[in-house]
């Protein structure tokens, strides 16, 4: 972790930052407004935290992870003056609401517990609660700035994968908005981007909360990479005609072995591909993958409120009464995935031996 | 064709009827403010009708093949008084202009074909205008009504494919909203309702246009069969989840070899369905063949206006200025269809000969 990494555009709102001190706040992109409107929500306690990740205000795994961190955070401010003990008490309350936010993508729980292993070392130092505060918020810094780097990793792993001129397709959004600032599957874009390489990247609109449609084109034109929307039922048609040479997502879990929660459709598109004889590839950090289970059957799938596919966008789209399935996730199989391009390189053949290995390295990025 | 045909429920409107004798008029459900509104719209003229078309007021091949046949009529109204050249001379001109509302459904010109037989065949009878106006509105009504009979056909022999318990999947509308009364692939499934099967349908909302949370959700509600709506996105989950035992969807046309253009989207569901050993069903009339062309890479694809997808929902949902890819309907190979399911039976296994010998025959339906 040695790079220097550019400072993004001074236009350039970040996905989510910490104003100020030990008694900030956080500030993230209310991400349901886009991409109307470029508005920030300031969350100066958990329950706003809360509510903005369950809501999909911030989303993206590695992005609600850092919130969590961050809303962690803010959640102890008012804590500082009580005893360790009670301290530590409203920690392990907030911290388990903060958990129940989001079930599947496993950054959340990462982060977490790589807090909590922060806050335990840190009482082994002082006793202070806002000493403790403070490390912990040195620890939420860090995880982004962490993650400032993988992401910059996974781009320049994948984008070696790539050449000049070709068509790639991505669901959902793991960009800039899902991360710090740089992204996943879409950290490839950039950075082949940023080497000189032309790309077409289709971007599936992804319903129901359109992610891709609000989000990943609205990015990719904010980086001036030329970018087409299609509706999610479009991605079949356009490989059969040959736009696409490769298909790059992110993921919100991965299983020991390899099989990947991502966003609802991922499966359909990497059958799809496998169908088309088109390389799919999953983009993610080593803190997507959840070793402590076997396989994607173990992988909890949120399901969300049949508003969001009979409401969608401001009116209503289907009969009233009608029975609706909206699970927000599918599992695709490890078999179907051609490689997963991580901060330490390429997992190929994806197989539990090779995570295992990968994941354990230490390779620097 | 000796069957009765129950009326519909006396609550029920038709998708289109004829309003009136010779002077009369179309009437139709708008479609587009379905199922928020039940409103129609009279069709006096014959741009009133081309624009019902080309918006999707009216949709569904043969319901756009009998709002044609109408349309005719209804623009031949003001020349019953000139002489026969010149209302034939009026008839080349909105013949050619209604087929100019929508490029893919073939169905559309084969009704603008058979009203032309009729015309040329009236003509031998009458040179009064007015004579052959009443025998062409006699032929649309006959068209109309040989659908219903058609659709009914089409209902019994595909339910004979399916058992009790079951669950099935649809994609886009090939209901009684798109067809005079009774459908074709939910033929199959009200064919099968009626016989005291009890299915479970999951309909494809169908992005753009949402004719599948808008019509098919809301045609299967009214009719009182177990509906799920689920966004195009969810189907390969459904299918993996062992939701769905078997796929039935319309058609816009079918190439001599059967390879079948469909609302867009049609072709990822057929490999979905064969990637889960599900059986894939076309259901369509025999005049939803285009034997005059070897194979579906000859059927021209409508490419629809990218406002369908950045303004679908009230308001708009993606970056201004972005790029989109819109084509209307795809294109599912012969290979990726178990069978097809017309007024004569079953077509299967899906090849050239199978298909010449099925629609060359008188069998009664």
């Amino acid at each position: 972790m040695n790079q220097s990494i550019a400072e993004p555009a001074a236009t350039q709102i970040a996905t989510l930052q910490w104003i100020g001190g030990i008694d900030g706040y956080l500030r993230l992109i209310d991400q349901t407004r886009l991409p109307q409107e470029l508005v920030t929500l300031d969350c100066r306690d958990v329950e706003t935290t809360w509510e903005a990740i369950r809501s999909l205000r911030i989303r993206g795994a590695p992005a609600i992870a850092m919130a969590a961190a961050y809303g962690l955070c803010v959640s102890l401010q008012h804590s500082t003056d009580a005893s360790v003990v009670e301290f530590f008490e409203r920690y392990d309350v907030v911290s388990k609401y903060l958990a129940s936010s989001r079930p599947t993508a496993v950054n959340l729980f990462w982060a977490l517990d790589r807090m909590r292993a922060a806050a335990d070392k840190l009482r082994l130092q002082s006793e202070w609660p806002r000493d403790i505060l403070e490390g912990l918020l040195r620890e939420a810094h860090a995880i982004v700035e962490e993650d400032r780097h993988v992401c910059r990793a996974i781009g320049r792993h994948g984008a070696a994968l790539l050449t000049d001129g070709q068509g790639v397709l991505t669901h959902c959004n793991a960009g800039g908005l899902a991360t710090a600032d740089y992204g996943t599957a879409l950290a490839v874009f950039f950075s082949a981007h940023e080497s000189g390489k032309r790309l077409h990247v289709y971007a599936d609109e992804t319903r129901p909360l359109l992610q891709g449609a609000r989000l990943t084109a609205w990015e990719l034109q904010q980086r001036g990479i030329d970018v087409t929307l299609i509706c999610d039922s479009m991605a079949a048609q356009v490989m059969r005609e040959g736009r696409v040479q490769a298909v790059v997502t992110g993921a919100d879990r991965i299983a020991a072995n390899g099989d990947t929660a991502n966003k609802i459709g991922t499966y359909g598109v990497a059958i799809l591909a496998a169908a088309h004889d088109i390389p799919f590839y999953i983009a993610a950090p080593v803190s997507t993958f959840d070793l402590s289970i076997a396989s994607g059957d173990q992988i909890p799938i949120e399901q969300r409120s049949p508003d969001e596919i009979t409401h969608g966008f401001g009116r209503r789209t289907a009969p009233e009464g009608i029975h609706v399935y909206n699970p927000a996730f599918d599992v695709t199989p490890a078999r179907l995935i051609k490689a997963i391009i991580c901060e330490h390189g390429l997992i190929e053949p994806v197989t539990t031996h090779r995570i295992a290995e990968v994941v354990a390295s230490k390779s620097s990025i």
